[in-house]
């Protein structure tokens, strides 16, 4: 007896569009082919926890194929997606060793996201550090604690101030979050650790060219957002542009057009992403257009000009301005999946596309989030511990909440952070002085 | 009134001998310098359990500004030594941005420990991992996963064979200990993940020169070692010496002179290690000898000849046979820090360094350890029991203790590994075909 060949889901991108497209296939009669550049998810709201020392790599960056063991009709593969065969349903690529690798589909999900761009400026690359992989934020660790490091042993006023100061690019809530936990930080976590320096008298000076921190948040919790960041200690540098940057600081033009140099070792790009190279490939092979930052323009269902049978997700797509969320990554993922199992089960038409806005959460310090929810707005303890519930949620894996929550409880009843090895030669090799720009 | 001057000692290295010394001098009237290459102690002994994805770094690493915040007369300062003036009781370094750094002493302890050797053939390290610091354990963890990952997707079937064997060189604890783990991961933790493959297929070959595992245990446990390692799985091959590795496999040569070739992409060193270039550094500045691994000839109270100021100990010391063991370093580190200070009291005539032996354990998998202590000889689940005890008892730190506790009893009641984050880019920045050697 033959069995009917089986329905072939090809799924690019491991992130949350592709995981929960991959994991709502799970009862359908559908074999799916994961594949990815990471052999992990990244739980990318809480890189920021990483970088900072907080949280440990496996409780943000679960394996894959741990959180899939138990879905059969699913395998995943390590490898690097470089172009489509959209007629002949086709996806190829190659593997670790450097084999080509071809993957025959009856539909396709890509989910590929974005990474960090410098708007078409990428000298400013040089001296800062990105946060957007699991090696960004592991790189920028080493450089935050290195600082402090370097500073402890310098013997010139200038130069100590300089390694104490810290600069964030872009006000969203990845540099909002960040720029919060640098001083927490610097006046809890390291109180006690240094005898030269004072670790509380570091700054944290956070750039955007917009007039406010949060703007996707309104003006309500944008303001009480930007109180809460003061009371930390954060410098707010609201409506100014980082034009350069170099080895030993920035500058930064205001609306006036006037620049300011600020001086610092430490500068972290939060300020913006580009989509990944396949979206556009896959906008030129369809027809469908690009926007500015290279994100596809889908159809109201997520597919693309004349492929009913290929879907984008996440943050590599443009439609009604749904990037640079989780939950709309997830919201489209999963709504791919039940599309295709759908046509697989051979049951009605196909519902449009509908985003359900389950609002947005920033967490700005110890006891303050700030959260928008269905027009409602939280801040203050009521935020935060509605931050942790949803966060403790959507971690993947038993072993990963428990582990989560052990870590916080301890994080913020006490103040040890424990994730920040480094060596010497980690923050020696600097980026080499020739590479300096005169701004 | 003016204080009198305190008496300053320079410890050298924040590994076992470091970190016990500087804990040791807490209570007495001298201010302590610790100068370290890591911001970090590592517990070497769990470096194992980092490398195969179960503990996380903030376990095994946790900073020594932290361990040491309460004690106030130390400041750590990260830098490299690159000299001495023992006339003049000065040591000089670098700072992180390449300054120079002069420390007076009027007492200085150096434990600056030891790193891989390959006996003379450099030529061994291209193609195989170490096993010494975090990074090298970070590098290890990615290539044995990334092996799995690359099998995966391998169609011929010599080529997944290759990617599926691993090769362990030296059978002391570490080398033992390691391929314990391989077994255990690729029998447990991956048994459901994979699809193409069965991981509880792959292979690990435990080489070493002499004539059984972990010969410091005696005939007795040695024994029994080799009989639990072939029970996991592990195939043993004492007696042959690693002659050539390449990027495809590596050359062993029995004491017959027969030469083996085994086909495998991933070679693990825990052969050999050499004493830090300044133990040679103080020799010569002292005239006192240096064994073939580079080690420092002390005099039996762990000081150099004719410098009674100055102490050196753990495994950059040779003394009665006393390296690579934590235990050793520790008491090493704790009579020169007891010297200092019965000195600094003015208190009697110093004692003779004596070692006590508190015995060797080496973990082989769950429920299975060997301990040998004062002629006693345990294995098995009582063994594990006594290992488990001893390292809560020695990690660092409550939250470490609570925090290993609970990934133990996850990981040895479960099966989950989740310290495993690998992209793409790992793995395929393979060494250059051309460094290939032919055996």
């Amino acid at each position: 007896m033959q069995l009917p060949r089986q329905h072939r889901v090809v799924v690019v991108g491991g992130g949350f569009g592709g995981l929960v497209a991959t994991r709502t296939l799970k009862r359908a009669p559908v074999r799916v082919t994961l594949v990815a550049r990471s052999a992990n998810h990244l739980f990318q709201p809480l890189l920021y926890q990483y970088a900072t020392g907080i949280l440990d790599e496996g409780e943000i960056a679960p394996p894959l194929r741990q959180v899939l063991a138990r879905q059969r009709n699913v395998r995943v593969l390590l490898a690097e997606v470089d172009s489509f065969d959209l007629e002949g349903r086709v996806v190829t690529g190659r593997t670790p060793d450097g084999r080509g690798l071809t993957l025959a589909y009856d539909s396709l999900i890509v989910a590929a996201g974005a990474h960090s761009s410098y708007f078409g400026h990428n000298e400013l690359a040089l001296h800062s550090t990105p946060m957007k992989t699991i090696d960004d934020a592991l790189a920028l660790r080493r450089r935050i604690f290195g600082a402090f490091e370097t500073a402890e042993l310098a013997t010139d006023p200038d130069t100590r101030r300089s390694w104490l100061t810290f600069a964030v690019v872009g006000a969203g809530p990845t540099g909002v979050e960040l720029a919060g936990q640098l001083r927490e930080l610097a006046t809890r976590t390291l109180r006690d650790e240094f005898r030269s320096i004072d670790p509380s008298h570091s700054r944290v000076v956070l750039f955007d060219g917009g007039p406010e921190p949060l703007p996707r948040f309104g003006d309500q919790l944008a303001s009480r957002a930007e109180m809460v960041l003061r009371g930390l200690g954060v410098e707010l540098r609201m409506g100014r542009v980082v034009t350069a940057i170099d080895g030993d600081g920035l500058m930064a033009r205001g609306s006036n057009g006037a620049e300011e140099r600020l001086e610092t070792h430490t500068v972290i790009w939060a300020a913006g992403v580009q989509a990944s190279p396949l979206a556009r490939m896959l906008a030129d092979a369809s027809g469908a257009g690009c926007d500015r930052h290279g994100r596809v323009e889908v159809l109201p269902d997520c597919t693309l000009p004349g492929h009913p049978e290929v879907f984008c997700a996440g943050d590599m797509v443009s439609l009604r301005g749904l990037t640079g969320m989780a939950e709309a990554a997830m919201q489209m993922g999963r709504y791919a999946a039940r599309t295709i199992k759908r046509r697989a089960k051979g049951q009605g038409a196909d519902r449009p596309f509908r985003y359900i806005d389950l609002g947005s959460m920033a967490y700005l310090s110890r006891g303050q989030a700030v959260v928008s929810f269905h027009g409602l707005r939280f801040h203050g303890f009521i935020g935060w511990l509605m931050w942790l519930v949803v966060h403790i949620t959507f971690l993947t894996g038993f072993k990963n909440r428990v582990s989560a929550l052990f870590t916080w409880v301890t994080a913020f009843g006490g103040r040890a952070r424990n994730q920040r090895a480094l060596a010497l030669r980690d923050i020696e090799q600097r980026p080499p002085a020739a590479g300096r720009k005169s701004a």
